[in-house]
């Protein structure tokens, strides 16, 4: 396998939008979904209903409720206050979606150079993470009032902008994951028969919430799913936390994703308690070199599909290949999920520098009352790659 | 204020239900928000991709993804598989579609008297909550195919089924905020000068998860967020927890949003560390008064708008009327924040049995150095109200 010649200095964030915009005759884009406006900004949104315009010609305006917070919005953003609140402004999307207007017609453009994605769906959580973004039906209707009607083709290109990650992203992603790895040590130190799932997996979301305040971290959320035992044959189809106890012998697999400051990590670990039941050790076994033979296949030019079956093909020889029911990765940092290709059998999409993926291969046996996945964040490089996920802890301050 | 004569016997849920379609000529309705399934038939989803059909005439079919736990699936509910995963079905809710479809033309069906919410915004998390559901652009728009188009009476009707709660419902929201309570005991534990707020947020979070397994809870999740000393002022804006430690003397605020088992509780408590200084003991002196006020007037037939008053008018003849800049209070169970009237100035609309609402008033001066809000959740009885969040510690187990 060559690699394909590649570019050695990748797009900053700015020159991808404007190469966007320029290749679909656009000369602004709106966007308020939150990953969305952490990708294309920097900016990770409190309640998520801070909208952005990014122009071709000019700096972007970032419109933001009375109520958001002020703190971590990145230097060189121009930022414009909308009212907001039951006893002040009744209707406040209303009053965006006028001053949005406006700033249009300031910038002298027609709605068709305007576009933007109308979908509420599929999106990541602001920082208020409890409930989902406030955004009422009706919005996305006004707001395409100002934009043209968008096309399949310009969305999927929007939705190709997550895959270039920029070095400063790269270190977002890489806190992300060094966080991540405070809440497995956490999962390390809890796996002692009699602690219940659900004592383990708080046990870790506790220790990602604790990183607030240290490094720069405003904002650190984990989510954690740990299953045991026969549980964790389920982990293929769902993660979640139950009141079980670990017991001696069993296999014990954590789902984590984290957040930090806006950008995500998606983990998996599975470690056994003591020593594994004889009938789940192979599994762990065939898992952990499954999961290395394809993490050491990532480079430029591989196709999606070629590190799926590094991974797949690892089971199989085992004869477990309609154990791995799902995909060997996908793309992540935006979001839990980023959109973008997946790694799995058949797809011809190339890896590029900057890509960040997961590579995250499973076997899940009932029969055997046992599964397990392994799952690592990994950066394509110019040369290869990068395991953000693995963190070096005689290298922590 | 004199009581309105009210039912002694609120409807069942599926009275509800029935009554809302016979008085829009509907035959069927088709859910798949999360909050709209638990509403409908107590049925929380894990992945948020499952679908409800509820018939004047015929028992609810859940149709749910192949990957969904099958353990929590209320009886009484006839339950479709749908198949899924990026291996096996590339487009899902296609195949959904189609099948619903099969459904309503067995049932004899046409498309006027079917009827959905189309809008993916303001729902709740389903059970995997790290995520928003993975409802694709699109699947909206197909569903609409197959329904009359929803009306704004219709769906206002709709939304009004959140408000009367049965007695199974308020058992629920009652388990929730005892969930609630003991993140607030690990509060109090952890109001200790020198402790971060995001280490106290984060042990009041973790307390709640590891209540999984317990009482026939199988979902356990609280949002914490604690303000201290002059980040308390910020609270009327927004709740977060940063790196601040907590100092002698602070006002601390926790805003906590728990859900169980998918019903949810909404509470904030403010407590000082130590004696609070002078110049906020006063505020929290001022919102303890006017919650209580505003809770005590809480009965059938008094409107919203009393409710407010009764909180407001304390808070200004203190002099702090500009400082509680938000509504006193709004309804709660289905989701952190169901919809429905909010209690605030001059609403009319009034208190029914059933009900269950927030109390929280709040006063945020920065001058001061702080700021207080008491959140409760209270359930409006036959005969006054019962306030659900508050536990008699000495009853329990």
């Amino acid at each position: 396998m060559k690699a394909s010649p590649v570019s050695a200095n990748p797009p900053s964030r700015p020159q991808q939008i404007h190469r966007f915009l320029r290749q679909h005759d656009l000369q602004a884009w709106i966007a308020w979904r939150p990953d969305e406006l952490v990708m294309l900004s920097g900016y990770f949104p409190f309640w998520g209903a801070s909208l952005l315009i990014c122009f071709t010609d000019s700096e972007p305006i970032l419109f933001v409720p009375q109520i958001e917070p002020r703190d971590h919005i990145p230097a060189g953003l121009r930022v414009q206050e909308y009212p907001w609140g039951d006893l002040k402004c009744a209707d406040p999307y209303s009053v965006l979606v006028s001053a949005v207007g406006d700033e249009l017609v300031k910038a002298g453009l027609k709605s068709e150079q305007v576009a933007m994605n109308p979908s509420a769906s599929r999106i990541s959580l602001p920082m208020q993470a409890a409930e989902q973004i406030p955004i009422p039906e009706g919005f996305a209707g006004q707001l395409s009032a100002l934009t043209a009607k968008p096309q399949a083709q310009c969305q999927a290109a929007f939705a190709d902008l997550y895959l270039r990650k920029t070095p400063t992203e790269v270190d977002a992603i890489r806190l992300a994951n060094r966080v991540a790895n405070v809440g497995l040590q956490a999962f390390s130190e809890n796996l002692q028969a009699g602690n219940p799932e659900a004592e383990v997996a708080a046990a870790v979301e506790s220790a990602i919430y604790r990183q607030i305040g240290r490094d720069g971290i405003f904002h650190s959320r984990g989510w954690a799913m740990v299953q045991s035992g026969p549980n964790s044959a389920d982990a293929g189809r769902f993660n979640r936390s139950t009141g079980r106890r670990l017991e001696n012998g069993d296999l014990v697999l954590i789902e984590l994703a984290t957040c930090v400051n806006g950008y995500w990590s998606d983990l998996t670990r599975t470690a056994a308690v003591g020593s594994p039941k004889a009938q789940v050790a192979q599994i762990l076994d065939i898992v952990e070199d499954a999961q290395q033979a394809a993490i050491d296949g990532v480079r430029p030019g591989v196709s999606a599909g070629h590190i799926d079956a590094l991974a797949r093909d690892k089971i199989a020889t085992q004869g477990l290949a309609s154990f791995f029911t799902h995909h060997t990765g996908h793309h992540v940092g935006f979001r839990y999920h980023d959109p973008g290709f997946l790694i799995l059998p058949g797809e011809s999409a190339k890896l590029e520098p900057g890509m960040v993926i997961t590579i995250e291969p499973g076997v899940y046996v009932p029969e055997r009352g046992g599964g397990a996945r392994i799952e690592d964040n990994v950066l394509v490089t110019e040369s290869g790659h990068e395991v953000l996920s693995r963190i070096d802890r005689s290298q922590e301050p």
